[in-house]
């Protein structure tokens, strides 16, 4: 079956906003649960537009079409777009988004349609802003592309498995206590949580209904004698249930959400997320019901890793490890021997990683990126779009697995070929910066934005910077993108960013010169105690990910003392911790990667 | 005349509350102008409690006086207010201010009173909000002390001045076409100011109403075709006022500007800053008014100094160098030789800086703090109650002057007799803190509480932190505490505090030891163009304060390569800039203290 092209389909929904009265209609990159990775069903944006990029907003009138999207996508959206009569409109400060576009362009008491199951709280309210100036209503009851997508994919229905001892360390009834309680303090006597990995976290259960991330659709509702699981019939087996069921989780279909929430009583309160909950969902919710909003408790709980779930998780780093040695090693002695291209180090490294203990999936799309490529942060190689690596210069690779015990993320720089001087220069100012952080101590607590000028300051030293974050957080056999913890200088250090023991958070600085090369070197920490003085409580970061960083990239006469000094001690530990999984020429490959400068 | 005790003054204060049938009497550290210092007229907290800290808020109920201080002063309140009546609330994270025990304390709809004229706008709303829960009323039109407070002191009367040519670079007519465009851009017709820093800058006009800033008590209403200065009548000369006129400014008394506030007409809009003005100034604006929220344009204008101002704030610097230098060149001689204490330092120090060119007055009061004192950053040596300066240890002194051609604000180490090797150690860590943020190189615009990692890794790095901001703002003959720019990360990093090309700030960690000793040293800067890269426009830092740092207080083989080579840097810089100005003792002072490591 051929799909109809983009311009047809734009036919069509225009044909629909005629006869439903609506002048303007909103498709956000969004589903019900605000996830990263949207499945099929919920990739409206992308069957409209034609653009394939994760992040984009796409505004459809009688007359107009157009996309936004921020400076990242820029390239691949004018190719993409290219012919569907789709606009691309350029995202950046001081220019209007969609939503001043919106209460811009639609007349005076006009409508705008947008499905409200896929509208964040947040968004909604901004959006509403814009509209009332002129009188213009938002309609969100309605989904209209489901009227004109002939060949909309099902929801996914993989089955729902529990993440169990010796990988979950705490009970789900546990976990529940544990919400209960900050229910309580916040005197809601309902919770309504629709993020996946909160659920996911919370009942010790994981799925594959997107790719990358081990979660399942599902809502959750949470009251003093009730917790309840919203999940479509069939995906939890029979004896699953029956031990929810002992953990005091009743499993109802996926479809009651609506209902549970409009039969909330009148008088009582819901704790909701609003930075994680769709207005169409909270349109449920009767109005005589309290809304108290706060971040998800679970959102919390989950960012602090049990000391049991950090042994676990160091073997996953073992095992990662193992597998990124195993890959270097074929890597290095296939150069010069056969073509290779980013596809096929994808390839390999999934295939090295796919043979370990615990393995499950990949934790995100393998970023392999020769020279210019690396420059793009989020480039994938697409086959058949791929570069040949060959000659002189810098690979990128960033990549990550997960494992029952444990997420990986790991950003290395190949040096292929002879790198320049000036490439050697930025991997080492980036390293630099990624060492300086490593090696910090800082007070318990700090909002963690405020750490990101130390990962800085010998990168902006040289009047280099980067335009993403230095650190995200990251789940256990979960996301690997997990707040509430985020290192940028440009997020707001609200109270929950505050970074606390227990957490794991990349470490990745950068440096990226358009069409020449990109540098990125990560690792991933876990914040310790460090300990009390007079002055406090302070903590301090354990390394967790384990893979020798090629030296070969690197100036060693511009590292200071400590810095050589830190290196060193990492790869002495990377030795230690990653040979006795190794032999042959992986074992061969770790023992000249982690010699000391 | 014996002051009434304050038991009694409580006594008439009841009194007065019961007439009025009023429940609590709030009483803020406050005046309309929410300025730092508060002429005596308004320091009706002190006069009623005893209190003579400058931060802290009085409840008074038939029953209960109350008096919230933070943990700075709680040592000193305790004396203070013994046998008062009044009883010390600890101010502290997690336990009820005085806003929230006035909510919960207060008889359900009972009338809470405070003087609106020195409550701030945002503490008003939040006041407003704590009391809402139980129906209780805030009354705000009256002062209620005014009844009851005999012997109050009268506004002050000082004469205003202009501060002019060459020391003002840019006249009032230009200034206030600046802040009429960005009225504009905000769509107000009308524009009100009551912080004084603000009015003195915009119309090049000092006072001396109140100790170390050099202002006057005013008010400024600012419209398209008119600008007034609200001035108590006789403060401003006859020729000042002529030449005002010239310049497009209507002198008018102080007390017309509640009738000038009222008369703003219906439709129109003014600009206001909610952290700028009372909500007693601002209830006489009509309803029908438009209040546009947002900085004082004039703040974020005067924060970035000329070129202009920058040369006559380095002639100025060499000027307080100079006298540091004569004053420490006496005290290095005078010990052992005649009794010292911190009065005595204060004395010398404040007399060499009143012999300079150009000065007008200290910027703030002496802290001349000798061991166990040095460990409270807000130390004030008192007449009988100081510390002799003899034995082992180190003397912090933190001072600083009013010129016209600028403020400076310093703080040094001075060891005596042997300082310990841990007392070393705390001063070679700070220095490291200092050094680390003066060489930083950071994205133009970043905002400034996220460059405080800078200063504050180095000390962290040994669990150790320090409970003030690493940085403030500094006027231009003007206060010494000025933002919109704060270096602290426990403020909260908005838009208005980005770090900008002209801005002056401090930067001075410190280490506390209570008990034994305080280290504190302290340099003003000057944000600087550090030119253009493809990652965007850098700033650096130029180091304006000109005095040694003494390196008989550090451990010199404790500092890195880069460090030693700054501080050495900076001493060639302080002696060849004050040599000049200096002779005999003075001179050879400054050679011995500015000798390489």
């Amino acid at each position: 079956m051929t799909a109809t092209p983009i311009p047809q389909r734009l036919a069509r929904v225009r044909e629909a906003l005629a006869t439903a009265g609506v002048d303007a209609l909103l498709v956000p990159s969004a589903d019900p649960h605000l996830s990263e990775y949207l499945p099929a069903h919920w990739q409206g944006r992308q069957w409209l537009s034609g653009f394939t990029g994760s992040m984009a907003t796409l505004v459809v009138t009688a007359e107009f079409a157009g996309l936004w999207a921020d400076s990242r996508y820029w390239e691949q959206a004018e190719t993409e777009l290219a012919g569907t009569g789709v606009q691309l409109m350029k995202l950046q400060p001081g220019q209007p988004g969609p939503f001043e576009w919106l209460g811009g362009q639609v007349r005076e008491q006009g409508t705008v349609a947008v499905d409200g199951a896929v509208l964040g709280l947040a968004p909604a309210r901004a959006l509403r802003e814009q509209l009332a100036g002129r009188g213009i209503a938002l309609r969100t009851s309605e989904d209209v592309l489901a009227r004109v997508w002939d060949g909309r994919a099902d929801l996914p229905s993989a089955p729902v498995y529990a993440h169990a001892a010796p990988y979950a360390s705490e009970s789900a009834s546990a976990k529940l206590e544990r919400v209960r309680a900050a229910m309580g303090e916040k005197g809601a006597s309902a919770h309504f949580i629709a993020t996946l990995d909160d659920i996911g976290w919370l009942f010790n259960l994981r799925g594959s209904d997107v790719p990358y991330n081990p979660v399942f659709l599902a809502f959750a509702l949470i009251e003093a004698q009730r917790a309840r699981l919203f999940v479509a019939p069939g995906k939890v087996p029979q004896a699953l249930a029956s031990t929810l069921a002992d953990e005091g989780v009743e499993v109802v279909p996926y479809a009651a959400i609506g209902a549970a929430l409009a039969a909330l009583p009148d008088a009582s309160s819901v704790l909701i997320d609003p930075a994680k909950v769709t207005l169409g969902l909270l349109e449920h919710v009767a109005p005589g019901v309290k809304q108290i909003e706060a971040v998800n408790p679970s959102t919390l709980f989950k960012a602090r890793k049990s000391a049991a779930d950090a042994v676990n998780i160091r073997r996953a780093m073992e095992e990662d490890g193992a597998a990124l040695c195993e890959f270097f090693a074929w890597f290095e002695q296939a150069q010069g021997r056969e073509a290779l291209t980013e596809i096929s180090v994808d390839e390999h490294l999934t295939a090295a990683r796919a043979r370990r203990e615990g393995y499950v999936s990949l934790s995100f799309g393998t970023i392999a990126a020769f020279n210019a490529n690396g420059a793009m942060p989020h480039y994938r190689a697409l086959e058949g779009a791929c570069a040949r690596i060959e000659g002189d210069g810098l690979l990128l690779i960033d990549s990550g697995g997960q494992y029952l015990g444990g997420t990986t993320d790991i950003t290395r720089m190949v040096p292929i070929g002879t790198p320049s001087l000036e490439q050697r220069e930025d991997c080492t100012r980036v390293l630099k910066g990624m060492i300086a952080l490593s090696r910090a101590q800082f007070p318990n607590g700090i909002a963690s934005p405020m750490l990101d000028a130390i990962a800085r300051a010998p990168i902006w030293a040289d009047a280099v910077n980067y335009g993403h974050g230095t650190g995200h957080g990251v789940g256990y056999f979960m996301n690997v993108h997990e707040g509430p913890q985020v290192i940028t200088y440009q997020a707001n250090p609200a109270p929950h960013t505050a970074m606390r023991e227990g957490m794991i958070t990349s470490i990745e600085p950068g440096t990226y010169r358009p069409g020449q090369w990109g540098v990125r070197i990560e690792n991933l920490v876990l914040a310790q105690a460090a300990g009390s003085s007079p002055f406090g409580d302070f903590l301090k970061f354990e390394t967790l990910t384990l893979c020798p960083i090629d030296t070969r990239c690197l100036l060693p006469e511009a590292l200071t003392a400590e810095e050589r000094g830190w290196l060193n001690d990492y790869h002495r530990t990377v030795h230690a911790r990653l040979a006795p999984l190794l032999a042959g020429a992986a074992l061969q490959w770790l023992e000249a990667r982690t010699a000391a400068l």
